[in-house]
């Protein structure tokens, strides 16, 4: 049988723990245009300044994310049948050279772009949705659903201004951001100063944080979302600390009573049919994943955002 | 004092990290006709497609079983009261060749069977519970509660009909299990295609899928597992990644966003007064998980399973 | 800027991870009328029956609580504008000697209270509330909140009187403790015997199990706690085996199916305006905790009390 | 620039930790006439009798070898200027099925063999020599070096012949193994009885204990090599139990007392000008090994026995 | 085939890595006559002042122990049909008193020594010489060869008299040491005082300290072994952290730049014809031994101590 | 007693694992005419090229030096009795600016050398020695004795020109390195071009590779280091990545076949009387370091330093 796009290794044939490990199996191949999304690492991790390790964090989720099948459970989404789903590789950047890599990363994303291509990209710190929004969102703001611990609405930090903890005060400054299309959630954590996510409200961000979310519910959050967010351009970013760190405890910062993987599993299934130009899955760093737990999360979160693209793509 | 039944290790005189590991600290005692429930091992786990390690489980949960007490917290139960518990070592397998310890294990169980014996078995992985239903259950079908995120309902996997992910099938094609007395509980997880779970379905089985337990609730979950499965002659089977890999992270297919051990232990407390004719908790891969919970957690599970089993021996 | 008050070491010049890890960043000096809130270290883990390890605990609190900010996310509390909080180091044990160790554990917060020296411990294991109590209390008894899975009300474990399973028996009997005013919150897991937690009952206590958490809620068992403990002089004693051990793994003597630290951490804010006299978090082993987990968890609940015991003496 | 031979990922414009792992960051292609050397995992492990775990070595050590450069140290040999080295990825195996499986790999070998490429493999249990003999040496039988622990050379384990503790003699009694040419080193570890090892004695073999080895010293036992396995065909197999398990902890049955990973990187370099048909590292398992050392002796061992290989094709 | 002595479990029926773990898998069995050599967890750990954990080890050593088979590669020598050799459970002991518990390990080991037992111990810390030694060599003193980093021969620490840093001293003063047969073996690390290792020197040991091992070499050392301690009865004591931590992670205290697990196997097999009344394996600690080689290492090093004493007994 | 120099914090009253993390348990103290050898933390590690992490090696070889005592073993020093010794915290750096923090950590080291301290540093990555040598030997070159798998010779990595393959490059271009008195020892691993140490040879530096180093023996390549190296103004930096990673895998870029940490100890020790003028260990990765073995051997090597260093100044 002939397939009409691209598939992933058939488990049938190449057990899931066979060959090389690509982003929930897919093929690796250059971007081109026949690529509908592009699933890509960027091992870029030198914008954080606590612990260190997501550079590592591309190959270890190629790693977990062999585990994943074909079909959403819940969803009944095939992405694979929809349209073309690959492994592009990792986005060059420089491991010595911050603002060069931040540059590169931006025209990686760029090229994606001019392909048509909606990335689904594995981090790297949360320093790296400044890049790939230059690339994906200069023409227009878009809306933003970001699930994080911290708001990353820092003006500097460490007398610079693109690092981890900045990306959503750049993205507005820079037009990139419809504040008014931003929620934050799962804010939480002992902060540097009273107003470390004042400048959020301020801007015209909804901040749902944990103790909100916890006391409305999921779905009444869900609903918040929809009704902020709407289903226009919308780029979703997953900082894996946003989620609870006994669930995730491989990232820099952890910080305890966060969401849990259900939940932000059930929130992006939320988003069907919303316009999603490219996501990210941030902040995961294997050298303090002993059980490999915040891979496999990350994997199973990318082929989520994996099936709300093809779906909407599939639409078309 | 002399007690009347077998008792554990006393704690007062043999400290819990001490002398070699039981399961509960029971006897380790070869089979016979004094017995009534037998705490087995079945070191099975080359019925396995993705990541390997169940061999190793019944030596990880005695292991850890050391810290568990003698009396239940909340129902009371002392199973060490009401009738003989011990262990019996581990069912007979060979580990190069997988039809032949099948049959062994069947053997093995048939044995318990006979004696009158009610086994609770530590897999292994989830081929297991097709010898032991051939062997507990050959002469009238019984009713399920299986906890786990998969159905194991493939008719075959890798070309061949009997591995980790058919026994449910398995059991009604033979005749081992009234499918209308079946609860699936928990199953989740991306599928190989659309139609993974519909065997099931079409069977007659009950199915409790994750989403399903979340939106009714445990305590619905709870009414609906009874109603199905009543009182009669009934096989539990756990499978470990039932439970939410972040709980329970050794284990070969971890699947995110599942049962919590509390949510596992107030389910099987709900069992008390069903005729339980034996059980097993299958999928703790000790070489994955480096806190030793998991092996924890199926301790815990396994003492749940004994209380049960004997309280209702203790009625006779 | 000249402070009022000692500061933490500021992460703006030294990042979180440089220089010698102090609890929550706070200056190390030595005890003295200046000091209002002492984080101390107990490293003492003599007192234990099962597993061991807890006298690692404040190293490995001190390293962990490197990533603690300075104010409170939800209460607004900035302790170290509020008052004087330094670490004064480790109250002196003998390893070798449990008695003797019991007495300087005694005689050093006895020090402390002269001082007018609140302090926030981490321990060691469940033992060390005896010598703290006796430090603290000997003048009227105090109210407790104890959060534990079990309720350390034996009369003697191994033939000794002092050890991890006895101090709310000893401070009732030593008249160090109100029973009206305990709360003992969590208690699970299996029992050496029916009766292992109906002293407390006896004595007044009220407990609530985790059964009975469950049921009624968290909220509901906040509006209890406030009840039953008012405002007045009261001791906080969190034994981290009373969070669920998937969270917090580090532990000597796991028991599944616990408050998350999310509860944790609400129901520590609840105490707002209590007048908190001390306080210990306990039971952390960190040879059992490869990802860090329960230190991370023990040192964002050390903020917690910090900062509700600032925010009283802040009041005057 | 444009280079003769295929290369390995360049470190200067893709960092090492970047992009998807191959076997010493060598293109993955499909097997064809254009390459020399084929990087192969084999991802078998049901022929394992103690733990398990080696199915997971191929993918480990494609991890683990993104670290190695492109120039011998010591040797000065350049293998990506010598010929075509690429990762053919992995063999076909079939998890839950033995004996398919070894055919299945016969299989897959003797096309490479078909087309000229000389295999270094990853294991896959200490089986995988049978079908890869089977392969390469079926019209003549070749020379061996073993490193190993155990003779590897019974009649029969657990009932069965093909397992791996008898590819030894299989090779021999299927005319595979030139028994005049063959070199156990390493052998040592307690026995089933007292003539595990006898077999190869009988056969003809030279045989160099471990006793042996450390009493002649590694440079007489280079000299015993050469004169034993001349230069002709010659296979090489590298079980990682020959080296000490202090350094190579992964590993299904460790042996204290063994080779180090210098020693035998230096009895590697002395085949230089031996004619090495095909090779392999088995019986890693990484789920035994946190610190990945394991993985990176293997990948090392891997790249020594690439250049030895390009070295002599470069003769041509 | 009826055996004439107890066998241990057969690995052709029941694998190793199946049923209970007993050390060596040979029968749990009460003590009595019939026993030859009796296999003795010690499970003391609170004679320690630096880290803790050896009370798991006997578990931990257990389950290490069941990949040794029944013959020794290099002496040749087969227990099992020499003597009756057994698991004989643990000394009790008090995890909560120091003292009571050196007093029960005494009676344990005067048990077996009055049934004509010899004992292969598995500690426990090194305060556990001290006990065994008063049992067995109260009437006459012995020969020891102590392999070790430290000497052993304080006078006290932390106050008190018992603990494992003063067992050598208390046995030269008890009478029970011969100091004129006394090795010290592998002596090294930073000290206390100048002076730490002057006692046993005065006392008339014969030490050689790890520099002195170097640069006589291991043959010579076994000479002077030979040469001081000559075949009379003598006690064997391996603390582990003798050996280098690199080998053997898991204990208390580590030492860098020690012996081999090597040079430990081939010191104990120059010790065939001694007369060894008992021996004991001390200090390691499970919970510092994630891969764990370092029970590993001890379960060898038992079993060499078994063929030494069986082939003794065999003699007779 | 008063003493006339700092003093450690005495381990029989505070117990090793009691109380704050200094190096070596010297007192922590801000720099000061009155401080002879500074132990200094420099927590850089944005030098690197693969693998993160050394930012956290201060504060992990903090914790391990704890077990460090007082007076050498071989040598007899007691550091303490010889001059005042301290833990002088960490270089400031700015984990977002390499060039900003390259430049701090040289103000500091001449802030350090103005008041006549030697410091002993633990990096951090490989590249700190370039502003370590900037601040110490800014007036005139001194001999290097580098301990390193990499001979960090470049001229530039990923186009830049300070990281940690530089150093000794840069060293010599600046005037700081008499070439004529290095010596490189362990040199070894793959390569990226044949040329990778050529430039050292040139330089004039005396290179003993790790090939060269095992072939000529320890004491012979001591005896060169000697010739080479002298007993002028000298400074010694380790990369832990020297040793074998077998000993200490918690390194960036670990390489196979290294250095024992005993040889390095007596090649160290070998430098007594040497006027060593400053010091690092660097390159040591915590985050990769399970059992903690690699920072117990830094922590073992800066307590040699620190004698030999003491020993000197003694002299005066």
């Amino acid at each position: 049988m002939t397939e009409k796009f691209l598939q992933p290794a058939d488990a049938t044939t190449i057990p899931r723990f066979a060959d090389i490990a690509t982003f929930l199996r897919t093929p690796r191949v250059e971007m081109s245009d026949a690529i509908d999304i592009g699933l890509v690492g960027v091992p870029f991790d030198i914008g954080l300044n606590y612990r260190s390790g997501p550079r590592e964090a591309p190959g270890a989720v190629r790693h977990a994310s062999r585990l994943i099948r074909r079909v959403h459970p819940t969803l009944g989404i095939e992405p694979y049948a929809l349209c073309n789903v690959a492994d592009l590789g990792d986005a060059p950047i420089n491991p010595l050279d911050k603002d060069l890599s931040i540059a590169q990363i931006e025209t990686f994303f760029a090229a994606l772009r001019q392909r048509d291509i909606r990335p689904v990209a594995i981090g790297g710190d949360h320093t790296i949705p400044t890049p790939i929004l230059r690339a994906l969102a200069n023409d227009s703001p878009v809306g933003i659903l970001q699930i994080d611990s911290h708001a990353d609405t820092l003006d500097e930090m460490c007398g610079t201004k693109a690092n981890h903890a900045t990306f959503m005060r750049r993205g507005v400054e820079e037009g990139l951001i419809d504040p008014g299309r931003v929620v934050q959630l799962g804010l939480r954590g002992s902060r540097f100063s009273a107003d470390d996510i004042a400048w959020g409200y301020e801007a015209g961000f909804t901040i749902i944080t944990f103790d909100e979310f916890e006391e409305m519910g999921r779905a009444a959050a869900i609903r918040r979302i929809a009704e902020v967010i709407g289903t226009d351009r919308t780029y979703v970013t997953v900082d894996i600390d946003g989620l609870d760190p006994s669930f995730c405890p491989g990232t820099p910062v952890p910080e305890i009573g966060g969401l849990t993987p259900r939940d932000t599993q059930v929130i992006l299934r939320s988003l069907r049919g919303v316009d999603i130009i490219g996501a990210d899955i941030s902040e995961v760093a294997p050298c303090y994943d002993p059980t490999g737990i915040t891979s496999v999360t990350a994997a199973n979160l990318m082929f989520e955002l994996v099936c709300l693209i093809a779906d909407k793509i599939g639409e078309r």
